[in-house]
C-alpha cells in the first residue's frame, strides 16, 4: 500500500496543488511563473528551516518521532547531494521547496508527505529568505570590518603624508592623506552600525504563520526559534507572510554603502589619473586596453562606482515591487529574491575587491605634498591669524581675499609675498604670519576634535584599535 | 571708525564671499545657484545652533563676553521678528545662513562679524539639517505612535469581526478584521525602530569641523555638544562636512513606511469599494466627483498612495545625488534639502490625516462576514483535520481539492455537502468534521502565536497596551 | 615561422592587452571585471559585425581578400559551433569579443590577428548592443502588435458587453467591456511609437570609431553601413563611445510599456476576485495554492505586475550609472548590459504571455451587467437631460446631486423613483427621463468620437483593422 | 431669479460637488487634498482650453451665443486679472479649475455654470496638462537648440586647440578640443529629437472625453482640436482620462537630457580644477567660499550635476504613482503634477545657465596641450604604423606595448627614443616613424568619417551650419 500511496503522491507532485486543474499547465506559464532557477541559492536554509520544523512537529507529537528521523536523515541525504553538484534542479517543481520535498518524497516515502504540516510556502520562503540575509548581513559586516581594518593600515602606514583637501573639487585647505582615508573609515562605521540595526529587525522567525492566519496544529514557535537561534517571534501570522521589509531595509543599507564605495572609487579615479597623480593603483588590479598599450585603466574601481546604480536600481525594484499591494501574500513578491540577490553578489564582491586592493596601492607623496602648497591653500589660516589678532572675522576674510587677489595679479605664492607687502593690508600682521602660512604649520594647527593635524588623527587612530 | 567699518562690512555682505571677484554676479546664477527660497526653513535650527557656537566662543574667549551678549541678543531678536512674518529673506543673500548673519550686523554692528569665527557654512548647514531632522523624526516617531493607538483601538473595537483573509487578492482563510488591522501595527512598529535608529546617526554633532579640516582655534566641541543635547561629535572633520548619510537613512525609513502606508491605502480602497463594501469612509475624507454626484470618492487614501511614489523619487534623487562625488563638501549638496523637506512634510501629512480619518471609518461585518463564509474559505481546516486523524499533509491536500472540485461541479457549499458524499473522499471523515468547517471554528482554532483566533488577539492588544 | 608567431601570439591573447604587466591579474579580479558570463549573448551580432568590419577592411585593401576569406570562413565556423552549444566561453578571456577573436585565430592563424584592425573594442560593443537592440526591438514590436490584435479580437468578440467604468475605484458610468479592453489597445499604440521612435537613434553605426578618435586607415564606414543595413553612421568618435542613450531610451520605453501592462494586471486581478467576479482566467494561467486547495491564483498577472517595478529599476540603475561620467568610455559602462538584457527579457516574456491568455479569458456578462445597473452609474446622465432641458450645469449637477441622497435616504434605486418624485426636484423633469437613466441608453448615448457607444465603438474597431 | 440662482450657485461653489454631503471636509483634509497651490501654473491653458470648448459649445448650440459671449469675456478679464497678480487663488476652491470657474460665475453670473457642459474635470486637467507641455517642449526644444549654437560657436572659436581624450580619465589619444565639445552637440541632438518625438504624443486633444465615457451633447471634438491646433484628438474616452503617458515621456527625455548635462558639467568641474587646468570659468558663474578667499567654485556646474538627481527622482516618482493603477481616472495621478513642473523647471534653467555660461569659458590650450603631448598619447599611432608595414594588429599591439614600457623603465618619452633603439623591437621601423608619434600627425591621420581630424571636425560643422 505504501508503494501505491507513494507513487500517487509522487505524481501529483508534479504540482502539488494542482489537484483541481484539468487543463495542463502550459509551458510557457512553467517558465515565467518558475522561481528555482533563482531561489534554489536558499537550499541550504530551507533544509535548515524544514529540519528545526520537523523536530517540533515530533517533539508536539503531530508527527511521530519516528518519521521525523527519517524525514530528518532524508533532508541531510539530499543536503549531501546538492553539495557535491549531483542534484538536478527541475523547473516544473517550480520552487526551492517543492524541489526539495519532492526528492524527500521520493526518497523517504509517505512519511516525506509530513514535513509540511502545519506550515506554507508562504511562512516557509518568508524563514528561508531570513535565514539567508541573516548569514549574509553577518558576512557583510565582517566584510566592511576588514576593509575598515585595511583602511586604519593605509592610514597609519602613510600618516603623515600632506595633500589638498578639497571642496568642489578645488584645492581648500591642506590635510593629512590619513585623515582623509579615516573619513571613510567612519562612513563605514555608519555603514556596519545600520547593517547591525537591519539585523535586528531581520532576525525574527516568522514560522508558524502559515498561510496567513497562523494553524489549527499545536506547534510551539519558541522551541522552532530557539533551534534556529531567533531571539524573536513574529507577532502576527498576516503581516509576517506579507512583510519583506527586511529585503528593502537590508537593499537600503546596502545602496548607502555602495554610495560611499562609489565616492571612494572616485576620488581613486582621479588620483589615478596623469593629472592628479597622487596613487599608482597595482597592475593586478587595472588593466589595459585593447588598442592603447600605455593605460593602466581603473577598471575595478570605475566598476564598483558603476555597479552603484545597480544597487539603487534592486532598491527601486522592490519597493516599486511592494508599492500598494493589498496584504497577505501576492505573487509579485517573488520579484523580491533577484534583487536581494544581486544585491548581496554586487556588495560583497566589491568590499572583498576593495580589501585587497588598498594595502597595494602606491601613494605618491611628492606629488601630493606639491599640490597642497600650491593654490593659496593656506589663506584661511591668514584669516584665523588675523583674527587672533582681534579684527572680526568677516574683515580677516575680506582682507585675506585681498592678500590672495594681489597674489594673483602677480602671478606669486603667499611665501613668496615679503612683510613690507602684507603690512600693507593690515597693520596686525606681523613676522610671525609666516609660520601660519607653512601647509605643515597649517595642518598641525587643526587641534579641534576631529581636526587634521597629526596628534587628533593619531589619536582617532589609537581610539579605532582600541575599539575592536 | 566702528560706523564705517560697519557700513564696510554690509556692503560686501551683499555677497560676502566676494572680495577678489571683478565681475557682478549675474541674476540668472543668483536664481540658479540661491537656497533660501527652500533652506529659510532651517532658520530656527541656524538660530540655536549659533547661539551656543557664541556661547562657546566666549567661553574660550575666542570672543569677549560683551560681544557674545550682543550677539545673542541680535539672534533672539531676529528670531522673534522671522517667527512673527516680519523678516524678509533676500534671495541675493543666497541661503538662511548668509541671511541671518547680514541682519545681526545690521543690527549690533561689527561684532556680529565675529559669529563665523572658528566654523564655515560647511560644518553649519550639517549642524542645521541634523537639528532639523532631529526634531522632523523625533515627531514621526510621535506620529507613527499615535497612528498606531489609532489602529489597536480600531482593532479593539471591531475585534470580533470575521472578514477573509486573502492572498493573490483570493480569498484564503476567515481571520478577524482586528487581526488584519494589527499587522499594520506591526509594520509600524518596524518603521519607529528604523527611525529611531536613524536618530542614532542623526544626533551627531558636525560643528567644529570648519570647512573640512578643523580649525585653528581652541574649540570645545564637547561643550557645544552639551549645549545642543548631542551624544556625540564627529571624529573626522573631512567625513562631517562631506556626509549626508542621515538625510538618505530618513528618505530611506520613510519610504518603507509609505509603502506601507500605501499598502493600507490600497486595502481601503478596495474595501471602500462597491463591489467589496467592507467599509464606509467619512464624508469629510471623502470628495465627490464634479459630473459624477453620487461618488464618494477616497482621495486621501488615493493620495497616500500615490504620495509613495513622491517620496521614492526623493530618495533615488538623493542617491543619484551623491553617487560618485568626491569628498569635501560640493554644491551638489545643496540638492539635499528640497526632497529632504518634501519627504518630511509628506510623511507628517500622511500619518496625521491617516490618524484622523482611521476612528471614523465605519466597518460592515454584514459583509464581511458574508465574504468570509462564501468560497470555501475553511478548506484548509478540512486538510488540517485530515492530517489529525493520520493522514500525512500532501495526500490530506490532495483530497480536500478533490472535495472542493466535487463543490464547484455541483454547485455547493461545503456546509452543503453531507456527510455520506464527504466519506466518499476519504473514510476518516465523520460528524466532527462539520464544526470544523464553520467560519468561527476556523478561525478559533488558529491558537498558534501570532495566529488570528481571538484568544491570540487579544493576547497581543493587552501585550501592546502594557509596552506603553 | 607562421607556427611560432601563432603560439606566440595565441600565449599573449590569455590577455590582450598584458604586454606591460608584470604581476598577474588575479583570479578576484578576473571574476569582477569579466563581462563573458553576461555579455556572451552578443555572439551572433559581434560575428556578424566582424564579417561586415573584415569585408570592408578587404575592400579597402588594408587586409589581403585571402585573410578576409579565411576570416570570415573563421567567423563563420565559431558561429556554427555556438549555435550547437560546443562552443566554451571563458572567463579568463574577459569578453564575448575576445573569446570570439582567440578562437578565430586558434582556428585560422595569425591572419586572425588582422581583424582588429582599425577598430576598438569600444566601437566594437557599441555595434553589437545597436545590433541587438535593433533585433529586439523589433521583435517587442512585433509582441506589442499581435497583444495589439488579441485586445480587438477579445473586444470584437464581448463588443456588446456591458460593464461599469471606475473612476478612483467607485462605479461611476456604464461603459462597453470592448471599449475599455481597447483603452490598452491604445496605450500599446503610443509603446509601439516609442519603440519605434527608439529605433531611429538605435539605427546608427558607431563602428569606425575606434578608441574614441577615429582611425588612421582608409576605412568605409558607409560601406559597412550599408552591409548591416545602418541607415546612419555616427558623426563625432567621442561621442559615438560614450554614448548609452540608446539603452536608457529603450529601458525608457520598456518601463512605460510595463507600466500599461501593471495596471492591466491589476484590473484583471480586481475582475478575477470573488467580490468583482468580472472574469474567470483559464487554469492554465493560474496556479493553486499549496494548503489552500480551492484558489486559482492570478500569478501570471501578479508577476507582470511585480515585473514592472524590475524594469524601473532596471532604467534607474543605467541612469545612475551614466549620470556624471566624463567622456568618452569608462568601465562603469559595462554595466549598462545586464539591465538591459534583464528588460529585454523580462518585456518580451510579458508581452508574450499576455497573449496567450488573453484570448482564453472567460467574461462574465451577468456579474458585468448588475454592477453597471447598481449604484447610480447614470446620474450624469441625469445631468446632462437636465442641462438639455435648459439647466445650467452646475445646477443641473447639483440638483441631481439632491436626487441620488433621497435614493440613498431611502434605500431605493433611481428606477424605482416615480416620475411625481422626480419631479419634486425639478419641473423640467418628464416622462422622458427614465429612458435616459437606463445603463443601455447611457452607453448608447455617448457619441461623441472616443466615447463608449457601440457605434463609436464599432467604427475604432473598424479604423483599427483597415490600419493593418 | 437671477440673482437669487446666482447666489445660490456660489454657495454649493464652496465644493462644486458637495450636493450629497452633510459633513462638513475638514481643513486637513483640505490641505491635504487642493492641488491649487501648484496647479495655478496652469491657469493660461485651464483659460485658453475653456474658450474653445466654449466656442464649440456654442456652434453646436448646446448654449447660445450670447451666454458663450459672456462666459469668453469673463474669462478673459480673469486672465487679466490672474497676469497682473490681482487674482486670488483659494484653497478651498480646491484646484485651478474650479477657481476659474468660481470666479467665472461670480462675475458673469448664471451662464457662467454653463462652462462644464459637456467635459469634466478628467479631460480637463488632461488637456491643461497637454497644452502646458506642448508650451514647455518647444520652449525646451528651443533651448537645447541655443545651447547646440554656443557648442558649436565654442568649437569653431577653439578649432585647433589640441587636448587628450580620455578612456577611464586615463589620456588616450590626442583629440581636437572642438571636437570634444560637438560630443554633446551630437547628444543634444538626440535629446532634441525624443522631445519632438514625445511632442507626437502629447499633441492629441483629449477634450471631449468627459469623465470617462464620452458625452451625450452634440459636441464637436475635431473643431475644438482645430481651435487649440491639435493634429489628431484621442481615440477612446477611457484612455484619454487615465493616461499620463506624455509626463512621463517627457521626464524620460529630460532625465536623459539631463545625464547629458551632467556629464558635461563633471568634466567642466574637471577642467576647472588646479590638477586639469584646462579652463577658467568667468567669475559670474562660480561663488567663492565664505572662509577660504581663493576659491573659485563651479557651483553652477555641481549643481546642474546635482539636480540630475532630482529629474531622475521626479521620473521614478511618476512611474511609482501610475504603476498598477486600474483605470480610469484616480487621484493618485495629482501627483504627476509637482514633478513635471519641477523637471521643466530644472531643465529650462540648466539649459539657460549653460547657454549663458558657455561662450565666457576660457579655454587654456598651453595645459591641453602639454598634457596631450605627455604619456605615449600616440602609443596607437605607432601600432598602426606597425600594421601599415605588415604586421598583423595584435603583433603590432603588443609590440607597441614593449615599446612603451620600455620607456617607462628608462623614464623616456617616445619622442627621445632614436631610431636604433627603436628597430630593436621591429625591423619594420623606419625614420618616418618619427612623423606618425607627433600629437599634431596623429590627430590629422584621423581622417575617418566622424574622426577628430581637423577636416573632419571642419566638416561636420559646416553640415550642422547648413542644416539650420
Amino acid at each position: 500500500m505504501t508503494f501505491i500511496l507513494l507513487s500517487f503522491i509522487l505524481t501529483l507532485m508534479g504540482k502539488l496543488w494542482s489537484g483541481r486543474f484539468k487543463e495542463e499547465t502550459e509551458k510557457t506559464v512553467e517558465d515565467f511563473t518558475e522561481s528555482v532557477s533563482f531561489d534554489a541559492r536558499l537550499w541550504k536554509h530551507d533544509i535548515q528551516g524544514s529540519i528545526a520544523h520537523v523536530k517540533m512537529l515530533a517533539r508536539r507529537k503531530i508527527i511521530s518521532k519516528k518519521d521525523a528521523d527519517l524525514i530528518i536523515k532524508g533532508l541531510n541525504g539530499i543536503a549531501a547531494r546538492i553539495e557535491s553538484g549531483k542534484f538536478r534542479f527541475r523547473k516544473d517543481l517550480e520552487d526551492v521547496h517543492m524541489n526539495i520535498e519532492h526528492a524527500l518524497i521520493k526518497k523517504v516515502g509517505p512519511a516525506g508527505g509530513k514535513i509540511h504540516t502545519g506550515r506554507s510556502r508562504n511562512d516557509q520562503v518568508a524563514l528561508d529568505i531570513r535565514l539567508y540575509l541573516r548569514d549574509g548581513t553577518r558576512e557583510i559586516i565582517k566584510l566592511i570590518k576588514a576593509f575598515q581594518r585595511a583602511i586604519v593600515s593605509a592610514a597609519e602606514k602613510n600618516i603623515d603624508i600632506v595633500m589638498p583637501g578639497y571642496t568642489h573639487l578645488q584645492r581648500a585647505q591642506p590635510v593629512l592623506l590619513s585623515h582623509h582615508l579615516l573619513a571613510y573609515y567612519e562612513m563605514l562605521e555608519r555603514d556596519r552600525g545600520r547593517f547591525e540595526d537591519c539585523l535586528k529587525r531581520v532576525n525574527v522567525l516568522p514560522l508558524g504563520s502559515a498561510a496567513l492566519a497562523g494553524t489549527t496544529f499545536p506547534i510551539d514557535r519558541k522551541y522552532v526559534a530557539g533551534l534556529l537561534k531567533f531571539p524573536a517571534i513574529s507577532e502576527n501570522s498576516i503581516d509576517a507572510v506579507s512583510d519583506r521589509d527586511f529585503v528593502i531595509e537590508f537593499i537600503s543599507a546596502s545602496a548607502l554603502l555602495m554610495t560611499h564605495l562609489s565616492r571612494l572609487s572616485e576620488e581613486f579615479i582621479l588620483w589615478n589619473s596623469e593629472e592628479f597623480g597622487f596613487i599608482e593603483l597595482p597592475d593586478a588590479f587595472t588593466t589595459g586596453s585593447s588598442i592603447m598599450p600605455q593605460k593602466k585603466n581603473p577598471d575595478v574601481l570605475e566598476l564598483t562606482r558603476g555597479k552603484t546604480g545597480r544597487v539603487v536600481g534592486d532598491l527601486v525594484s522592490v519597493l516599486t515591487v511592494m508599492k500598494g499591494l493589498p496584504l497577505a501574500y501576492n505573487r509579485d513578491m517573488q520579484e523580491d529574491k533577484e534583487p536581494l540577490f544581486d544585491t548581496m553578489d554586487t556588495v560583497m564582491a566589491c568590499l572583498l575587491i576593495l580589501t585587497k586592493m588598498m594595502p597595494r596601492i602606491r601613494f605618491r607623496p611628492g606629488n601630493m605634498e606639491r599640490a597642497a602648497a600650491a593654490g593659496f591653500s593656506t589663506a584661511t589660516d591668514i584669516a584665523e591669524y588675523l583674527v587672533k589678532k582681534g579684527m572680526p572675522f568677516r574683515e580677516a576674510h575680506h582682507t585675506t581675499g585681498k592678500i590672495v587677489q594681489y597674489c594673483i595679479e602677480k602671478n606669486r605664492t603667499l611665501m613668496e609675498l615679503d612683510l613690507e607687502t602684507m603690512k600693507r593690508f593690515s597693520k596686525l600682521i606681523s613676522e610671525d604670519i609666516f609660520r601660519c602660512m607653512s601647509v605643515d604649520m597649517s595642518i598641525e594647527g587643526k587641534q579641534s576634535v576631529g581636526g587634521t593635524s597629526g596628534k587628533m588623527v593619531r589619536a582617532r587612530i589609537r581610539k579605532i584599535r582600541n575599539k575592536r
